[in-house]
C-alpha cells in the first residue's frame, strides 16, 4: 500500500465529525417528524442511476454537472466519447428519481402519493462557500392532486419545520406562474420572451428595481415589462414599511395583521392587470391557498409577491419561496431556505399522462449554516454523546467498571468506559477533552463501600453516592440541561 | 425531454418504497441507540473519495470493482487511460475513509476515538440474490486503545443489537489471529503459506472437514495440517452436541454452562497445541475478553472457534464472527451477519504511526432479509406512517377538515386529509389502499353537531364522537397495537 499524503476529502466533499452529524440529524429529524405528521411517507432511490435516466432533463448546463460513471473494463477505442465510456451517473435531484420510481410503480402506489425524501445529491459545480459538490436536498411532494388543499398544507409544514427549529422571523412568499403569465401579456411581452423576462423578474428585491429593468432594457424585452415598474416598486416598499413598522416581535400579531390587508390590496392591484382565463385561474387558487392557510393560523406568513419568479421552468402553478429575515426580527427577507410550487407536466415525464404534482425542497445546508452562525442548536449537541464516562481504577477492577457500565446502560445511559487502566488524571484529561457530563469514578475505596464518585464536568462538583443513585442523578441533569436550551 | 422507455433503477441498485424505507430505518435506529449507548459516536464521510485514497487498499479484485468517476469534460487522447479518465471513485467501504479521517483529524480527535458509521458503500459486483451494487454497511470502530475491553464491549454491543431486533438463536465466534499462526507453525505450516492456509480454514464449518482437507492436499499444504483434522472436528462435534442437547430454548440456562465447559476445553487444547510468546498474548487476550463478557452475561453466546479464520489479511488479533441460527433454535450457527476483529496495522495507513483499532461490522442487508423471511419486524411498521386520514364532506368544508387536521397534530398525530372533495366511497378505498389505520368522517351531521365519526380500518367498527376526544381515541389503539406487537 502506497500512502498518499492527501487525507483531505475530495474537493467540494465534506467529512461530517460527530458533532457536526448530530446537528445534521437534529435537522433531519425535525423536518422528518413534522412531514410524518402530515401523512408523507419516506422514499429512497439510489445514488446511481442509468445515465439516460438523468440526461436531458436539468438543461445544457445541468448536464455538464452531472457526475457520470466511467464504464468497467471498457476498452477506450479511438473514438470513444463520454458516451462510451459512461452509461451510469450520480444523482443530480431528487425529482427526476421520484418521476423515475412513479412510473415504474404506476400500477401499486397510491391515487395521491406523499412523499418526502432526504438524501444527498452530486453535482461538479465550482465548490464556493456554502456550495458543496455533495449536499443534501430535501424535498416533498404531493402526487396525484390538483387541489390547493396541497398548497396549503406544504406552506403549514414548512412553517411548523422552522417554528421547531426556533426560526423567529420568516416568511412565504407565494405567486403564481398564471398570474406572472397574464401579466406579461398584459404588458406585451410576447410569449416566446416570458422566460427570459421571468429569469429577469425574478430578480427584482435581490438586486433592485433599477438594475432589473437595466437589464430588461439590454435583453431588449418589451419597453411595456416596464410598466410594471411602478406597481413591484410599490409593493416593495409597502413590505418594508409593514416590516420597520412591526419589527419589534412583541407586535407580530398587528404585523400579521397589516400583512393580510397587504395581500387584499396586491390581489386588487393584481386583477386590475390581468384579463383572461388563465389569470383569473391563477387568482382563484392564490385565494384558495391563502383561505387554506388562514386556518393553520399562517395568516401574515404568507404573502403574494407578484414578482417572485423563481427559476424552474417546469412550474406550472402556485409557486413559493421560504425567506428568512437577514439579520434584525422582521426586516427584510433575503435568506432563501427553499422552495417550491406546482409543477402538473414533470411528473409524468416517464409516462403516456400528465400527473398533477407540487412540492418543496428545503435547503439543508443553508439552514445549518444559518443555525450555526445564530447559534440556533441545543447545547446538548456540542457535548459527547455519552453521558457518563466510568474510570478504571487497576486492571484487577476492570470488570467492576464494565459492570457498572452494564448496570447504567440498563437505566438506558450512554456509557463510555476508559478503556485502559492509566492514572486517573489521564482519564480526566480525556474526560474533558471529550467533553462528556459527567465521570462516574470506580476508585479503590468507591469499590471497597460499593458506592461510586461522581463528578459533574461541568460544574466540577463531585460526591461519593450509593452506586445505584449515579443513574437517577445524571438523569436529573440531563433533564433539566434539556429544558434549559 | 426524450422518454427513455425503462425506468427500473440501474442494474443491481434499489428503490426503497416507504413501507421498505421504515423497515431499513428501525434496524438502523437500534443500532444506533445500541452503538451510542456503548459511548460510539457518528461519523460520516463523503460518496465520493479521491481514486487515490481508494487504489492499493482493496487488492486486485477490490481494485476492479470501484467504481471511478468520469473526470468533466476531460478531452479524451488516442492514449487514454482509465487513470487518465478518472481521479474520483465511489466509497467501497468505510474502513479506508474511517483511516483517512484519522489521518486527517490527528491533531483534534480524542486519544481513544470510537465512531460509528452506517452509510451506504457502492461495489461494481455482479449483482445476485442479496447481493446489490448499492449497500449499506454498519461499522462501528474503536481506535487508539489495545485493552480487550475494546473487543468485550464490542461482543456486548452487537449481542445488544439482535436481542433488541429480536432474534433468538446467535452466537459469537471468537478466535485469534495469533493462535492461528502458532497453531498453523505448531503444524509446520510455513508462514509464507499462513494465509492460504487460513483460507482453507475458514471454510472448515461451512463445507466440512473432508472438503477442506481434500483442498488443502490440492495446494499441497504440508502435510502435518491435516494433523489439525481430528482437533476441529472433535470441537465441531462437542458444539452439534450441545446445540442438540439444549435445542429447546427454555434449556437455555443449561446450554450456557456447556458452551462454557466447552469453551474452557477448547482453551486447553489449543494451550496444548501452541508454543512461543505469539500464541501465548493470544490466549491470554483470549482469556480476558472470555472473563469481560461474562460481566455482561454473554457467556455461551461467546464460543471459541479455533477454525475462525475471517478472510481480510489485516486482521492482527481477535477475530469474531456473529452466526444466527440456520433454521431451528440453536441448530447450527451458518448464516454469518457480521464480523470484526482487532487491525492494529490498517488505520495508521495513512500517517506514520501504527495506531491500534478494532472493529465491528454488521450486514445491515442480510439482517434485514432475514427479518423479512422469519417475519420479525413490528406489525405498525406495515402500516401507514399517518395515524388517521380525514375525509372532505365538499369543496365548503375543506377548511374544516384542515382545522380538524391542525388539531389532531397538535396531538402528536400523524394525520392524512383527503385531497379533494370525492364521494365518501371513493376516499374510503383510497383509506383501505394505503393502509391507514383510522379514517375520521367529517360529513354534513357531524359538522352540524361538532363532532366526528371515528371508523377502524381494521375492525370495521365506526362510533360517532366529539371532536376533542378522536385524538386520544386514535392514541389509546395506537399504544395497544404497539404493545401487542
Amino acid at each position: 500500500m502506497s500512502a498518499p499524503t492527501n487525507t483531505n476529502p475530495a474537493r467540494g466533499m465534506r467529512d461530517f465529525l460527530p458533532i457536526e452529524v448530530r446537528k445534521r440529524e437534529y435537522v433531519i429529524e425535525i423536518i422528518k417528524e413534522v412531514y410524518e405528521s402530515y401523512g408523507f411517507e419516506p422514499l429512497e432511490t439510489p445514488a446511481v442511476e442509468n445515465l439516460e435516466t438523468l440526461t436531458g432533463k436539468y438543461g445544457e448546463e445541468g448536464n455538464q454537472l452531472i457526475y457520470k460513471i466511467l464504464k468497467r473494463g471498457e476498452k477506450l477505442e479511438q473514438s470513444a466519447s463520454e458516451k462510451d465510456l459512461s452509461d451510469l451517473a450520480l444523482r443530480y435531484d431528487l425529482t427526476v428519481p421520484l418521476a423515475r420510481v412513479v412510473a415504474n410503480h404506476k400500477n401499486d402506489l397510491p391515487r395521491f402519493f406523499k412523499r418526502y425524501q432526504i438524501q444527498p445529491v452530486w453535482r461538479a459545480d465550482r465548490p464556493a462557500r456554502g456550495r458543496f459538490r455533495e449536499f443534501y436536498q430535501c424535498d416533498v411532494d404531493a402526487i396525484g392532486s390538483s387541489s390547493m388543499i396541497v398548497e396549503a398544507e406544504l406552506c403549514a409544514a414548512v412553517s411548523e419545520i422552522l417554528h421547531k427549529l426556533k426560526f423567529k422571523g420568516f416568511v412565504i412568499q407565494l405567486n403564481h406562474r398564471k398570474i406572472l403569465s397574464a401579466m406579461l401579456n398584459s404588458v406585451n411581452v410576447p410569449k416566446e420572451r416570458h422566460v427570459e423576462a421571468l429569469i429577469t423578474l425574478d430578480k427584482f428585491d435581490k438586486i433592485g428595481d433599477e438594475a432589473v429593468f437595466n437589464e430588461a432594457m439590454k435583453l431588449n424585452l418589451s419597453e411595456n415589462f416596464l410598466k410594471l415598474a411602478p406597481f413591484f416598486r410599490s409593493i416593495l416598499n409597502k413590505r418594508r414599511e409593514i416590516n420597520q413598522e412591526f419589527a419589534d416581535r412583541t407586535m407580530e400579531h398587528k404585523r400579521n395583521v397589516a400583512f393580510n390587508k397587504y395581500n387584499e390590496d396586491v390581489l386588487e392591484i393584481i386583477s386590475s392587470f390581468i384579463k383572461g382565463q388563465e389569470g383569473e385561474q391563477g387568482l382563484s387558487d392564490i385565494k384558495k391557498i391563502l383561505e387554506f392557510v388562514r386556518i393553520n393560523n399562517l395568516e401574515g406568513r404568507v404573502i403574494i409577491s407578484p414578482m417572485l419568479a423563481r427559476g424552474l421552468s417546469y412550474y406550472t402553478g402556485a409557486i413559493m419561496e421560504i425567506n428568512l429575515d437577514a439579520d434584525s426580527e422582521f426586516e427584510d427577507f433575503n435568506v432563501s431556505i427553499g422552495g417550491g410550487g406546482r409543477y402538473d407536466g414533470l411528473i409524468g415525464m416517464f409516462g403516456k399522462e400528465e400527473i398533477p404534482a407540487c412540492g418543496f425542497s428545503l435547503g439543508l445546508e443553508r439552514i445549518l449554516v444559518v443555525m450555526e452562525e445564530r447559534g440556533m442548536f441545543p447545547k446538548e449537541l456540542e457535548t459527547n454523546s455519552a453521558d457518563v464516562l466510568i474510570t478504571v481504577w487497576n486492571e484487577e477492577s476492570i470488570g467492576e467498571s464494565l459492570k457498572l457500565a452494564g448496570e447504567l446502560r440498563q437505566q438506558k445511559l450512554r456509557v463510555l468506559v476508559y478503556p485502559e487502566a492509566d492514572k486517573l488524571g489521564k482519564q480526566f484529561k480525556y474526560a474533558a477533552q471529550i467533553n462528556v457530563p459527567f465521570v462516574c469514578i470506580l476508585g479503590e475505596s468507591e469499590l471497597a463501600e460499593n458506592k461510586v464518585t461522581l463528578k459533574n464536568m461541568e460544574t466540577g462538583e463531585q460526591e461519593t453516592i450509593e452506586r445505584e443513585e449515579a443513574a437517577a442523578r445524571v438523569k436529573i441533569h440531563k433533564q433539566n440541561s434539556k429544558s434549559k436550551s
